[in-house]
């Protein structure tokens, strides 16, 4: 059974996924890579880094994925769409590995890039593509990449089976919240909160299963 | 040096303090119980409770406070200020123990109930009436007993020294916030998270002191 996961999903005190404005200088506003520095720490990350608990979350990203789904803010700042050579941020080798679905109104024909990761584009429902996903992870999960909007349709369509969030301690003010239109969650998940040394905190959702 | 402390703060995963609509009959509005569950369950609350991280958290709240200030949500439900026999929830003898200052623009005489707790009522802006509490506190802490409104503002004034929050592992969804405004709280604060095993975290924001 091919689960749909979301993992390293990282935000503030206040929610927030992403600060503002976003651009191609600063991806995610002015939080700038502060969402994201516990992994930065991380051997999962660099092989210098920490081997603890936020490692042993982190590495969870890759294994048994098949094909990543993510929205159009995170393939590429503002405006991409207008940029016929837009490949995503990630340079020739993307940390993906697997076909990867972006969602779009505005789709192009696919790119295939090195190391396994195939840009797909799709204007479609969450439901369509994530079946299109499915397909294409081959009996493998799906991971669901981002940002914070197709995060939240995922949640709210009941399309995701695990899903682990990082609390960082930071209040951002304001960008795009991860929770809104999300009330009641935890009546289809079993919640764990684990706090690190580090200062983060891991939040994981797990579906209930329904007997 | 009297400190201005906030203990058992209870949000949700989406930062609620409150659901709504807020009633006599559900001062928490939607929210019901839920969010101080955690602290029922503690021998704080009821001698046959655990002893357990949450039960040292919130054994914090009474020792060393001389005065607790609240916001006129805390005290009674919308309208209170109509019915000149309200004396708040808590019944003759009530929780608090001190001088109490409850923060309303439609003031009344003071009331001494049973138990040491004297309410008082003050139309003044935060700083006037931190200052008051700390005279009646006669050397020891002041507490700032909430609602969310109240904390926000003593937070955006730069008036708390320490406050412990209890992130509950639910998503209300609607009601009152405690992070609006509060954009970069943490330049101010060095930020601990503890889970619980009972499935709550705590978050302990500590004043950094400027050399």
């Amino acid at each position: 059974m091919s689960l749909t996961r979301i993992h390293n999903f990282s935000i503030s005190l206040d929610g927030f996924a992403t600060g503002e404005p976003q651009s191609a200088d600063a991806p995610f506003g002015h939080a700038g890579q502060r969402l994201h520095q516990w992994m930065f720490a991380t051997r999962f990350w660099d092989a210098r880094g920490t081997a603890g608990v936020d490692n042993a979350f982190a590495e969870r990203h890759s294994h048994g994925i098949g094909a990543e789904i993510m929205g159009a803010g995170k393939f590429g700042p503002p405006g991409w769409q207008d940029d016929p050579d837009w490949k995503g941020w990630w340079g020739a080798d993307p940390p993906f590995h697997t076909p990867t679905f972006v969602l779009t109104h505005r789709p192009r024909p696919s790119i295939e890039m090195e190391g396994g990761t195939t840009f797909h584009f799709l204007d479609v429902p969450a439901d369509e593509a994530l079946s299109t996903a499915q397909d294409a992870a081959d009996g493998q999960d799906v991971r669901i990449g981002g940002g914070p909007t197709v995060v939240r349709s995922f949640l709210a369509a009941g399309l995701i089976d695990h899903m682990h969030l990082v609390q960082v301690p930071i209040v951002l003010g304001r960008g795009v919240r991860i929770w809104d239109g999300l009330e009641g969650l935890e009546n289809a998940y079993g919640i764990e909160a684990v706090s690190s040394p580090s200062g983060v905190t891991h939040l994981t959702f797990t579906r209930k299963v329904v007997a």
